[in-house]
């Protein structure tokens, strides 16, 4: 036990000032979240592997963390019979449970399982860790928070429009200055259709993915590659090479669509959307490359990237028409976002928006200099707290610089002193550690000389 | 995939309801850590299993989940060579994580492993699941919520004041009547020495931790089985059937451990602390009996009961002069206490204690009778929601039956009705669902009217 421990790779511990940010992130989310009516739920970390095998293609199934069956996990097994060649088959038998990879399909599974207590449209959201087992590298953990909301059981692009207001809000709210990109996975499945290539959706979409990084000749390139006809090719170049305002790109795509059923049906929910969702706040704007989700999203595709620093994708979310029909329960139509907490939280350390209040330190340190003062100091602590008023008493009878170095390297506000002389006249002296002033003050009139000189706080990490 | 999916036993869902209650729970306890300037921290669900194996004994090692390995977890064990046997020693070579079992030891070992970004004294506080492969039965669960605060660094018994006031506070504020049981560790010891019985502390607490079940002959009955003396009995009897007081026991004991230096020294903690923690609030008690946590707590001991509920102890904790020794930092003395967040749960289900607002319902809810309407609802409810005040619009042009019957079962205290004449004319018809009375108002006013209006709620439960 000599060498310092740690924790596995890939997690993380929060210290107190990362859990303030933190939790300051959450609350604003949630806030909104409330304001819109959504509840909150939770799912346990653990789920039975059956029901998370086989959700998130192969790969997925491979990131999965599984827990140890307790007791004898041996128990009918032969270990001459292992096959040290086949480990998976033997770690769905010595494994019933797995840690959560995502809140998606605890939440189909929770949907399904609860049905008969719920009422639909269900409003729920969630904010729980989630565990992968890929390899950790920076800003990819192994343990990371997921921010869900979804409304389930209504098909009203009423949702979409509720959810792209829940973006824009939390993001006004966070001072950070977002463009929200939409798509429509049936204009991507009318594009393949107008072009001759239905079944290439994905081919298509991959490769128009990369028309910002790699340009369109190396797009057509790929394309090419991928099998798809130099017709094609043709057709595609002027719906991707598209410009112009979304409402413009909107009515060309019309035109150019007009062929496919599914592609106009596209355009027409983005235009709904679009009219609904009106143009106060944070942009909305068409983004035809946009193709997440593509496995699971049907209709409406979201994602937003900060403005101010190159991060990528923030947030996303989108319609899916099946989300519990893989637990039995078809015909469930859905739509959700997920905030991406970890990123979030990146861009505002990057830019530095946290507001003094949400990570400041408690507003007042008392000093302890004995028995008789740190029991007057404990008295006005109490007086404090019950004006909401967060405050500390030094524990132990210390030097005064100690103390003092103590409240400066804890961030305090405020400390109060009560020496021989404050405690004799019933006065509390009172030092601004920010302003380095101070002032001798009656102990009842604490509260309010605290309260009073707040209003302006300095931010902890300028003192 | 037909059987309808379930979760692993002794793991819970949390729907709406039980979220809200448990938020409740929750925030009035950060909000009392928060005032006495405790900070937040988080640790990994996975640690090492190196870090958690041995802290909690045999049976402890046995209940840890254990988390397979990624990739080939067989590299390097050949099958034929496995033991079935010892499935225990193939265990940890297959798994190197295990989840956390408590809050404490991840708390030690972050202690330990950030030691030079703290300061000391620390006070934090963790609110995070914990898992245990437990036999789940009725009130024992497989993950569940630990809710800890702490002070490390510091030997002054103003922190055990403290957690007393915070104990106090925080029943105060969840209207929870209790008594607050304290012992100290050093008069258990006392006790061992004056009886002339120093090694059999464990075998005395633990029997007379029974007095109350099976009265004082059966106790000394087993203590004899035991192994103690006839002699160390009888000199143990008066000792623990003390009466009177707190105080008067207190000075009873002092004379019973006149022989006992160590004794002494616990009896006078106690009095140090009860004289500091005042006789506001709930009543602190002396209870001799009291011996949880011998295996770590060296001064200090706390225990909370419920008076109106028989549900056994509902927050414990106490002083450890050696927390983080394990992990090679010695000499850290600290004190914490626990709350059961679980038992709490049941205790205000009980007893019915939670206040409407906690656990109300959103506000209001707009109906939807068409695009038109639910455009103004839209725009109102943005308005309603700038202000503070929960709402929902009705995403489908359902049929008024429909839903009102989801207002009256998600119990939305307001339905606000907007038809063609509410539209063409500016108004809105809101309909108050507890009260069944329905009044037709200027658009403008609703924010002002659903505010009005909400001061004296009628529970959701009693719809």
């Amino acid at each position: 036990m000599a060498t310092k421990p740690a924790i596995p790779k890939g997690t993380r511990d929060f210290s107190p000032l990362e859990m303030a940010r933190r939790n300051y992130i959450f609350d604003t989310i949630k806030d909104v979240f409330r304001l819109h009516g959504f509840s909150q739920i939770e799912t346990p970390a653990m789920e039975n592997l059956s029901t998370l095998l086989g959700k998130y293609g192969d790969e997925g199934d491979k990131l999965l963390f599984k827990i140890l069956n307790s007791g004898d996990f041996l128990k009918g097994i032969d270990p001459a019979a292992i096959d040290p060649a086949e480990v998976n088959k033997l770690a769905v038998k010595i494994c019933e449970k797995g840690l959560r990879y995502d809140l998606t399909v605890p939440f189909a599974r929770y949907v399904v399982q609860h049905r008969s207590e719920l009422q639909f449209p269900f409003k729920r959201y969630q904010i729980q860790p989630v565990w992968r087992a890929d390899r950790p590298q920076k800003g990819r953990y192994r343990e990371f928070y997921q921010c869900d909301a979804d409304i389930v059981g209504s098909d009203s692009l009423l949702n979409e429009v509720e959810l792209l207001d829940i973006i824009r809000d939390v993001f006004s709210r966070l001072n950070i200055n977002v463009v929200i990109k939409v798509n429509n996975r049936k204009i991507l499945a009318g594009i393949a259709e107008v072009i001759g290539a239905p079944d290439s959706l994905v081919d298509i979409t991959v490769a128009i993915d990369k028309i910002d990084k790699i340009g369109l000749e190396n797009v057509k390139a790929e394309l090419a590659e991928r099998g798809l006809a130099a017709e094609a090719i043709e057709a595609l170049t002027p719906i991707i090479t598209l410009t112009g305002s979304t409402a413009e790109r909107l009515a060309a795509l019309k035109s150019l669509l007009a062929a496919s059923e599914i592609g106009l049906k596209g355009v027409e929910e983005l235009e709904t959307i679009l009219a609904m969702a009106g143009t106060e706040g944070a942009e909305i704007e068409l983004d035809v490359s946009l193709a997440r989700g593509l496995n699971y999203y049907t209709g409406t595709i979201i994602e937003v990237k900060a403005l101010d620093t190159p991060i990528g994708s923030i947030t996303g979310g989108g319609r899916y028409d099946n989300l519990t029909g893989v637990f039995g329960m078809p015909g469930v139509s859905g739509v959700g976002i997920s905030f991406g907490a970890d990123r979030i939280y990146d861009v505002l350390n990057t830019l530095d928006l946290y507001p003094d209040d949400a990570i400041a330190a408690p507003r007042c340190l008392f000093t302890n200099f004995g028995p008789a003062e740190a029991a007057r100091a404990m008295e006005l602590a109490k007086q404090l707290r019950s004006e909401g008023i967060s405050c500390v008493v030094f524990p132990d009878a210390a030097k005064i610089k100690k103390q003092m170095s103590y409240a400066d390297a804890m961030k305090f506000r405020y400390v109060a002193i009560i020496g021989e002389t404050e405690l004799a006249d019933g006065t509390v002296t009172v030092k601004n550690m920010a302003e380095g002033t101070q002032a001798t003050i009656a102990a009842a009139d604490l509260a309010a000389y605290l309260s009073a000189n707040s209003q302006a706080p300095h931010s902890p990490s300028s003192l």
